[in-house]
C-alpha cells in the first residue's frame, strides 16, 4: 500500500523504539494499555528484586498502605506482648489482670504504649531482661515511624503527569488535507511546563505478522505552557504513513498510535511521563473536536468537562 | 503595518506557543498575570482532582496552614473525646470531674496527650475497648506527625525562582538604534545557574479579532551566573516586530511582552521558572536604566531597591 | 593490525573518555569491576572528606546501618546514665536500687525513656542539673531521631539502576555480517525510560603498553522504553576495531568493553546509571542469544530468568 | 597586544557571560572567590528575602544550626514556663517549690517534658487553661519538631561537589606548543558522571579599565567518569587569547581565569557545580604537573595528597 517505509533499522539517531520491536509484538497485540502500562508480564523475577519495599509501599493505594501499616502495628504488639509474658509479666509493674488472658491484654497495650513511645507509666517495667525489652522496643518504635514518615513523604511527593486524554482520537479536516488528531487537558491545578509529545503508529506489515513502528510528525510536537487544552495534530500529508489508508485496513493491521508526553511539573520541580494509546476502533472519522475555552471580560475559562465532545466534520479529499 | 509574518504556525521546531493559540486569546485579553499565574480558570474539573491534597498544603501560606493543622488537631481530639465518652468515662483512671461537661473536657485533654504521646499518666486507659481506642489514637498520632513532617518538609523544599522584574518596560536607546529592554534581580542569596530567557511578543492582528506571537530576539539570552542585575534587551532591528510601531498603535492592538526565565538553583539543585508580563501600559519611551553596581575597593555592591530606576535618554531614530 | 584510529587526542566534541587516558590504564587491567565501580583506589584522602557522615550512612547495608543504629543508642544511654550517676542519683525519684551497678542500670533505662521520650514517669528528675540534663537529653533525642528520619529516607529514596547483563558478550551473526552483542533486561517493576547506552572498546596498542580507547557505534544506542530486554548490537562494519581481530589477538591485546546505560527512572523521577564491562574471557564466539518473549493471547511474557541463555549460530565471514 | 577579539557582544549563541559585564567588573578586580562565591554585595535588600528561613537554616554550619535549635528550645521553655506561671502555678499537680524560682524552674522543665512529649507526669497539668496550653505546647513540639527533622534532612541532602583544584594553574609544555593547566580530583567516595568544565579568561582592556572575557577552548571539556584526577589543558594555539602574553603583561591586566565545573553526582542522582579562579599571581610559568597514579597488579592506586605537586619543565616557543 501507500506505507512509507520511514523506519530505519540501521540508524543512531533513531529514537522512536520501545524496546520491544517488530518481531516481539507481532500479530495482534496492544503495546501500551489505556492507562499508559505496558501489556507485558515479567516471569521469573527474582524474589528480592520483585518485592521492592520502599516502591511497593510508596506505589500501592492509600487503603493498602493504612491496611499494611495498621496490621504491623498490631502484629508487633502481639510479637513483644509475648516476649513481656516470656519475661514474666511480674516484672510490668501495675498489672491488675490475674488470668492470662488479661494479663495479655494488659502486655499488648503497655507495648502498644511503648512503641509509640506514649508512655503513660500505669504500667512500668522493672527488672533488667523486661527494661532492655522494652527501651528496644522504644527504639524500634522511632525507626519504624522515621520509616513510616519517608513513605508518607515518598508517596506525597511522587511526581505524575496526571494528563487527561480524549477517549478517542479523529481523523479531521485540516487546511486544505486531513488531520489525525487527539488532545489532551491538565486538570490540576499545577503547571506543566515545556510540554513535549512523541507520537507513533504501530500497524502489522502488509501480508505479514510482523508489526512496523512509524513516527508521526506533528505539526507542534513541543509547547511552552499547557494552561489549557492541547490539540495534537498529526497532517495527513503525502508523507504520511496514514495516507491513503481507511478505517477497514487499519483495523485489519490492528492499528495502534502510542502517544509519550514529557513535561517539567512545576510543583515538584521534576520531569514526568504521562502514556497513552488509541487502537483502530478508538479512532473516529469525519469528526472535530468542540471549543472548549469561552471568554468573559478578559478572563478565559475552559470546560474540561467536554473534552471528548466532537461535531460532524466533512473530510477533504 | 511593518509587522514582519515571523509566526509559522506549521513547524516542528517552534517551541515558542503558549498552548493557548490567536483564537482563544482573541480580543483585549491579558495571559499572564504580573505575579507568572495564568488568567484562566478551569471549570467543570473532577473533585478529587481538583482538591490535591498534598499539592494544596503545600501551596498554601504558613498562615492558612497552621489554621488548618491546628483546627485538625482540635476536631480530631473533640472526636476522640466524644469516643471515650461513649465507651464510658469509667474506663478511664483519673478522671476528677463529675458534670458531663468536665468529664468530656478531661477526655479530651487526654485524648491530646495521647495523640501527641506526650502521655503524662495522670489520666489513663482502662479496660479492653478504651485501650484499643488509646492505642489506635496515638498510632494515627504518629502516622499524622509523618505527615505533618511530610509537608513541612514539601513546603520548605519547593523551589522557586523568586526573581524581581523592574515594574516597567523600556524603550531605550540601543547602538545605534533603540531597544526593548526590562531588567531582574535575584534578591536571594541563593545562586541561580544557567539563567535563560524566552520573550515573546504579543499582539492582536491589524483589523482583527485574532492575536498573533512573536519570538523576540534578545542580545543575550543566557547568562551563566546571575550574581547581580541583568537587563535583557531586545534590539529594535529592521526584522523586529517592534519596528515602526508607536505607542498608540501598541495600545490599540493591546500588546503584551511575556516573559519566562528558567534558571538552575544551586541550594535546591533544581531547576526553576520564573514568569512575567509587560503590557503596553507598563511599557516607558524615552528612557534607559540606571546603573544599580558600584565599586569599592576590589569588591561590588549592587542596589537592588533601585531596580525600577531609570532616566531620561533621547531614542535613536 | 586492522585498528582504525579512530581515538582523536585534540578534539572538543568528544565525551568519550573515563578520565583515565591510555597512560594510566597501561598494561593488563581491568577499569570497571563487573559491578560497575572503578578498579581504582585513592590515597591520602582528607579524613573529613574521607568519612562523609551522611554518604556513608546511606550508602552501607541496611545490617550494618542497624548495628550503628543501635550501638550509638547503647553508648548514648551509657554516657547519660554515667551523667546521671555524676550528678548523683538521689536526684531520681523511684531508684530502687541499692547497689552500684543496680543503680546504674536504672539510670541507664531512665535515660533510654527520656531520649525516646517515652517517658513512664516511675523514674523521674529532680533538682536543676538533674532535671538540664533530662531536657537536653530529650532533646537530642528528637534531634537524633530527625536525623534517623532523613537517613531511612535518604536510603530509600537513593535512586539506581537494577539492571541485568547478560554474563557474556557474543559475536553473533548480524545481516550479512557479524555483530559484537550483549542485553540487559530491568528486573524491577519500575519503567526506566529514554534509556541510553554508551560502549568503549579499551585495548593496549599493537607492541606497547598504551591503552587505546575506542567508540563503538551501535545499531541503535537508544529506546524510548526498557519493558522488556534489550540486545545491544554493535555491528562489525569494515570501520568497526573489532574487525579482522581474532578472540586470540583480543586476549593477547587485554580487551575490555565498557558498558555506561543512562535512564530516567519513573518511579523516582530522577536520572540513573548503570555500569559495567566484559573482559576477553566473557566475550563467546558464534554463539546468538535466545528469544525470552513468548506470546499468549494478544500479552507477552518474557522470562527474566533466560537472559543468559544462548544457541550455536555460524558466523558469517 | 595580541589579543584575539573573540568576544562578540551581539550575538545570540554566546553562553560565556556572567551577568556582570565588561564595565562592572573594570579596574582591578577578582569576580569569583577562591571558594566559588561571587565577589559581589547585594545592598538594600528586602528583609523577609534576605533572611530565607530555610535556605538560612540549611546552609549555616553544624555549630551555627546545633545553636540556633538549642536556643531556641530554651527561649520557647522560658516563654511557655511564665505562661505556665500567669495561669497560675496551682494549676500544674506535683509541684513541690515553694519560692517563686523554685517553681518558674519546675514550669520550665515541665514546659519541656511537654513540648518533647517525654510527659513523666511527675507535673501534669490541672484546670481548663493550663491544659490548653499544655495541649497546644506538645503540638507546636510536634511541629517543631517535623521542622527540624526538614531541616535535618535538607542539610544532608543539599548536594555539593567536593572537587578539589591545583592551588596553582600552570603554563607547560603540551605538545609542540604550550598549553594553559590545573587539575582537579574528587576526593570523595562519591562517583561524578558527565563532567564537564567551563574556562574563561578575564582581563582588562588594552590601555582602558574595561574588561574583557575569553572562552579558553580545552583539550577535552567533557569527561565521561573522574574517577581519578583531570587535568585540563587550553593548549595555547595561535588563536588563543594567551598567545604571546608574558607573566609581566597578565599581571599589568589584571588576569583572572574562572572556572565553572558541572557534573552529575550519582549518589544524590542530581546536578552539581564548582567554581573556582586563578588570579596572575597563582600561576606558574614552565612547571608541569607530577604524575599521581601509581600501578600495583592491575591495580591502580591515586594519590590525592600530591595535587599540587609539580616539576620544572622548559616551555616550548
Amino acid at each position: 500500500m501507500a506505507f512509507k517505509e520511514t523506519r530505519k533499522s540501521y540508524q543512531k539517531e533513531e529514537f522512536n523504539d520501545f524496546g520491544l520491536g517488530g518481531k516481539a509484538t507481532s500479530g495482534h497485540y496492544r503495546v501500551l494499555n489505556k492507562d499508559g502500562s505496558f501489556n507485558i508480564r515479567k516471569e521469573n523475577v527474582p524474589l528480592f528484586e520483585k518485592f521492592n519495599f520502599f516502591h511497593s509501599l510508596v506505589s500501592m493505594s492509600w487503603t493498602k498502605f493504612l491496611v499494611v501499616v495498621l496490621s504491623t502495628y498490631f502484629c508487633v504488639n502481639l510479637l513483644f506482648a509475648s516476649l513481656y509474658m516470656l519475661v514474666g509479666i511480674e516484672h510490668l509493674t501495675g498489672i491488675r489482670g490475674s488470668t492470662a488472658t488479661h494479663q495479655f491484654m494488659e502486655a499488648f497495650f503497655f507495648s502498644a504504649q511503648t512503641i509509640t513511645t506514649l508512655g503513660y507509666g500505669q504500667v512500668a517495667p522493672t527488672g533488667l531482661v523486661t527494661n532492655i525489652v522494652a527501651a528496644t522496643e522504644s527504639m524500634l518504635g522511632l525507626l519504624g515511624f522515621a520509616l513510616a514518615t519517608g513513605l508518607v513523604y515518598g508517596r506525597f511527593s511522587k511526581p505524575s503527569a496526571h494528563l487527561k486524554y480524549s477517549e478517542n482520537a479523529i481523523i479531521a479536516p485540516y487546511k486544505n488535507i486531513n488531520g489525525f488528531m487527539f488532545r489532551v487537558v491538565n486538570p490540576r491545578g499545577n503547571q506543566l511546563l515545556e510540554v513535549e509529545a512523541n507520537v507513533s503508529l504501530s500497524v502489522l506489515r502488509e501480508n505479514s505478522a510482523m508489526r512496523d513502528y512509524y513516527s508521526l510528525e506533528l505539526e507542534r510536537s513541543k509547547v511552552v505552557f499547557l494552561p489549557a487544552s492541547w490539540t495534537l495534530v498529526h497532517p495527513i500529508t503525502d508523507e504520511s504513513p496514514f495516507k491513503n489508508l481507511t478505517a477497514e485496513e487499519l483495523m485489519r493491521r490492528d492499528m495502534e498510535v502510542i502517544v509519550v508526553i514529557k513535561a517539567f511539573d512545576e510543583s515538584f520541580s521534576q520531569s514526568v511521563y504521562s502514556r497513552s494509546s488509541y487502537k483502530f476502533d478508538e479512532l473516529q472519522w469525519g469528526r472535530k473536536f468542540k471549543y472548549l475555552i469561552s471568554h468573559d471580560n478578559g478572563r478565559l475559562s475552559i470546560d474540561i468537562s467536554g473534552i471528548n465532545e466532537t461535531e460532524e466534520a466533512a473530510l477533504n479529499d
